[in-house]
């Protein structure tokens, strides 16, 4: 396959539920830095965690399409919980390459582990999927045991801005206390949220459990893709600057101005759309 | 007005974002143990408390078109942050009387204040509103003060079962502290998932302050609102048992199980919608 230039400098899609795939995007221009990208945030229906597999699929697959429309050169999935229910799904209807944060994370974490114990946290319908369990054991010699453990109120916790008080603290040491029973040494930051609460989790856990944000490894695994697809960073122009819009199925102003205190930089461009309509 | 026997036995419509109004239908069956209810939760787009108006104006019309289908009496609005939002909008469409659960709220806490210190809780959206606010100053005389808090965290609490634990208690403490300091001795319970969590409220503001609980409000003011229209409970035939169905946006099964849970007993017949074509 040999693309035109016109394919390589098309922008990278990049979709969420909301806000927490901005990690992700965070990542990307970091280790992408002259890629542009579009970015969709499924405000108007967030959290996708809590919700059922049919309407996971059907909500991932209308963010899919809205994106196509940006004439993408790859689709990164960008949540966990859309990434454990739609990846088939998606990956049968897009014709381009699609990235998702599951496999990258579990990768990550087969490598990390030491004493063959590695915990997963993540969302409720992301740990009922089972789908970060099976990517890991088949990564994983015979042997190695995974734990599984659902925290649905850290996303609360991140949007709040509790990330590093008194409440914050005693929530992790409850979700994380049967895996740190466990005796794990890898923990897999199985939501886009969770990174924000870093600094807890590690608290809870002991320093000598190695965590694994899936933001960093999908960014990883976006640029290892575009290389091998010959769709890598364009050559580079004196002067250009990567450009970054950013759409949202609730208000633009109001997702600018969250979207911006996630970040902590200022959101230029972003745009309202009817995703039902996809 | 003369309505006919049809009418009066015709079923009182509810909704909400998603299981919080069940605590409006459990006070409805009891103040009005002869009626029929149709349920909607729209819990494939829950929650509304942090989205934007314009979001939760259009979901919330969506949600009322639907039931009109059913040939609802009357449409109580179970959810504090559509009531905030979208009342005006829904009362020029529906055509049936609509109660929703600000106001009683509003006049109970006007009743219940004796040192003219009000304190009102919800969702993000239902204080940015300021609607409860304006209703309870109308009520009230001049000099009355009010203070609101927005506990954003409290839907994720009751949602996990966490009613009366050591963070719940911990959380509380956290939101409530100004409205304590404050002085008041009546808060508004302004979201229908806080009565789960009246223990640990009423723990954090001590046994002075009366809590307003909207769900009690609201089913009181649609049994006179009924009465006043002549639409009130029928006749009682030999046998009869009301019927309640429910419906959702999200999977029929998973509101079946965390909507039986949440309240406690069988819900024996849900089934889903799609909303979106509403």
């Amino acid at each position: 396959m040999t693309p035109d230039d016109a394919s390589s400098r098309a922008p990278i899609g990049i979709f969420d539920s909301g806000l927490g795939g901005l990690t992700v995007l965070q990542e990307i221009e970091r280790q992408l830095p002259d890629e542009d990208t579009v970015y969709f945030g499924d405000s108007g229906r967030a959290p996708y965690g809590t919700k059922s597999h049919d309407t996971i699929v059907k909500f991932a697959l209308q963010d899919m399409r809205f994106l196509l429309e940006h004439r993408i050169k790859a689709l990164v999935i960008a949540c966990n919980t859309a990434s454990a229910h739609a990846f088939d799904e998606i990956r049968a209807e897009a014709g381009i390459p699609v990235l998702e944060v599951i496999g990258p994370g579990a990768m990550a974490a087969a490598q990390a582990t030491r004493n063959g114990r590695i915990g997963i946290i993540g969302t409720q319908a992301t740990v009922d999927s089972g789908v970060y369990l099976r990517a890991v054991e088949t990564l994983t010699p015979l042997g190695v045991v995974i734990h599984q453990q659902a925290c649905p109120l850290f996303v609360g916790l991140a949007e709040e801005g509790w990330w590093e008080n008194d409440i914050a603290r005693r929530v992790a040491v409850e979700y994380l206390a049967p895996l740190r029973k466990a005796g794990i040494d890898t923990l897999v930051l199985g939501c886009t949220h969770y990174p924000l609460l870093k600094k807890v989790i590690s608290e809870a856990m002991g320093p000598s459990v190695a965590l694994i944000d899936s933001a960093t490894e999908v960014a990883r695994a976006t640029r290892s893709r575009l290389a091998l697809a010959g769709l890598g960073e364009p050559p580079r122009v004196e002067g250009h600057t990567a450009r970054h819009v950013f759409y949202t199925s609730d208000s633009a102003e109001r997702f600018r101005q969250l979207g911006g205190a996630f970040l902590r930089k200022e959101i230029a461009e972003a745009h309202k759309v009817e995703i039902e309509r996809f």
